[in-house]
């Protein structure tokens, strides 16, 4: 589908030497011609990266003018130093743009413990500014910019219409969890020409990012720089979102956020299989969400699924360790619409034509039914191969 | 070093045909003359097997007489009849050594979902009955019958003197974690000729069991059959330990235990590397223990290590996400010595030279330090490797 750039916002992104392969976008500039609200959602890990801190002193916010991205360095665990380059990293976007210093919030993805080449950082930022377009190939080029080791760029739509006025929801990311050689980290922006207050565009985020990034992982380590941030210009008209409107783009906003994180988990580092796991019959969202969690962070699970191996037992003992309580009589699981396991007991299944189901197709799920209440989540997730392991052993130091 | 049989146990392994491989043991009984003291430590999965399920009822016990122990299916997931299978598998097992039905205990681990082969265990307890013997050679049987996907068999002795008394303690044990295809488990089984009450037996394998075992993991996966047993039977003479001499035979029984635990960490499925990952400055052992499993489960950094890549970002991250409060300023790394970060702040250092030393040694040493307090704790894990994988993902069912 033809994915549109949000009215009043314009991109681009080059290539300005961070990355060795010049054929390599490693730095996107997204601006807003008018001040934005602008909400952020951040990694939880305590050693978090500059531009994680930068950020979060920033938004909420009602005057956001710009976004700089640079990939090939994290800028994390470089104390002070890395907060005064972040820091002349946004105010380089924000008067690129003819913003105030503080107008501009910065994403960084790419190798722990090194400094921003400030300097190529500066060129590439001009070279943006120049270049700064509002067509799909603008925006292709800016969500290319964000990439580490993902192998494709990842980006997603909505158009919805409230009180007559066309809205665009747009939103770009790049891969999950730490997955490259020293690669961190899983970003997002979120681009709307809707009009929103900054207060109420940060509970939206939230939860939208409950729903969707939060119910994503590949190799369960959570890393420095995780970052979602949305930006709300306003430029399609209309007044601010409230009730039945705010409750139309939740919707649209969540269904980007998740179309972002399933692409992410789908794009693994040497992922061959998609893997959606939904846990139901839960006495809370929460514990289904730990179950789920549980199920896809096991390497059994995944080697099990990359191997076709419809390994029932994996997926049933891994739920029993999550720390969340059940009666282990009433668990049921399902394997791609196959029933393996029944209200706690084994049904005889035809393995090979479950071996087949699993490796004929690259979605994979996984349903898992318990006797604890109504409660269900859902989470995604990506196997395991040899070529993850052969991505992480490499020798980059 | 040799490993002696305590005094007054008689032990043997067979092969009985539930493994392919004629050449590989899978049933072991171990018997003692006299009734034995006897206490376990369990799996805390919600989903346990039968087997665990038969130990935890009868134990601790003032007079167990015989352990069966079964490899290649671990009677997991089995329901009423996986219960009457346990039970009739301790029965043969007491019968045989002519002991009351409910004197024995038994351990399985293998494939989860199928019966036990009852017909085979039946001529595999008889079996084992008419070799049972006291020597190293009767020692190395049993602890081979154990075995899954491990290696090598794990044994570990200690020879102790209390009150003029000498005093033998033996273990075995067999792989940690869900490691092989379908395979369940880790299983020890710690023999000693010390004459301790049952309640004491059942302190002290606890306290060693946590300094041990539950320090160690490979692929996090805590399996359903997950079994240490004791048997105390007092055949050296004395009294019931206590005071000092407990104290003495707890340093033993502690050390054993290390020693099998760091066996099954290096022995993990693929291993090339047993890390050492030793936690300290923490506010109490508890928060540095829970830095060390999340460090030890990242496949990142098991991977990095894998590569030979001193990759400290990832293992300061990993500490970060451990949901341990800390300052991000306290925080020193040291990889087989080298200094790599320190008080929050990068380290210049020569990554070849570093690199070289991981490569050069299977065994690896992660040193991180805090400033939260003065407690620590140490934790054993093995690297992740594409032969982990590739033994996970072949097709089995």
């Amino acid at each position: 589908m033809a994915v549109s750039v949000p009215k009043g916002f314009l991109m681009a992104g080059v290539h300005c030497r961070i990355k060795r392969d010049r054929r390599k976008h490693d730095l996107s500039l997204v601006v807003s011609e008018t001040p934005a609200s602008a909400a952020g959602v951040y990694t939880q890990n305590l050693v978090y990266a500059a531009p994680v801190a930068l950020d979060r002193s920033r938004t909420p916010s009602d005057r956001i003018r710009a976004v700089a991205i640079c990939s090939g360095v994290a800028n994390a665990c470089t104390g002070e130093r890395g907060l005064r380059d972040a820091e002349e990293m946004a105010r380089l976007a924000a008067v690129a743009c003819g913003a105030e210093p503080d107008q501009a919030l910065v994403l960084s993805t790419g190798v722990i413990g090194s400094f921003l080449p400030m300097d190529k950082i500066g060129q590439g930022i001009s070279a943006a500014a120049v270049k700064l377009g509002r067509s799909e190939t603008s925006l292709v080029a800016a969500a290319r910019g964000m990439l580490t080791t993902d192998t494709i760029y990842k980006v997603a739509h909505r158009t919805l219409t409230i009180d007559g006025v066309e809205i665009q929801v747009t939103g770009m990311a790049k891969g999950a969890a730490m997955m490259g050689p020293n690669m961190a980290t899983m970003l997002g922006l979120i681009l709307t020409d809707a009009a929103i207050a900054p207060q109420v565009a940060q509970a939206s985020l939230s939860t939208a990012t409950q729903e969707s990034f939060n119910c994503m992982s590949v190799d369960g380590h959570m890393s420095t720089n995780d970052t979602v941030l949305l930006l709300a210009n306003g430029a399609a008209g209309g007044k601010p979102l409230a009730g039945e409107g705010l409750a139309t783009f939740q919707k649209a906003l969540t269904e980007v956020c998740v179309d972002l994180a399933k692409a992410i988990a789908g794009d693994g580092e040497g992922a061959t299989h998609l893997i959606t796991i939904e846990v139901g019959g839960c006495a809370s969202r929460e514990t289904s969400q730990e179950i789920a969690r549980t199920v896809a962070n096991s390497p059994l699970v995944k080697t099990a699924l990359h191997g076709a191996d419809p390994n029932w037992g994996r997926i049933v003992s891994a739920a029993g360790y999550a720390g969340v309580p059940f009666d282990p009589n009433g668990v049921t699981l399902r394997l791609n619409g196959f029933l393996l396991y029944q209200h706690g007991t084994p049904v005889e299944f035809n393995g090979q034509e479950v071996s087949t189901s699993i490796r004929d197709h690259r979605d994979t799920l996984i349903q898992l039914d318990f006797s604890e209440g109504s409660a269900s989540s859902r989470f995604w997730t990506a196997d395991l191969t040899a070529e993850y392991v052969r991505l992480n052993a490499d020798y980059h130091t």
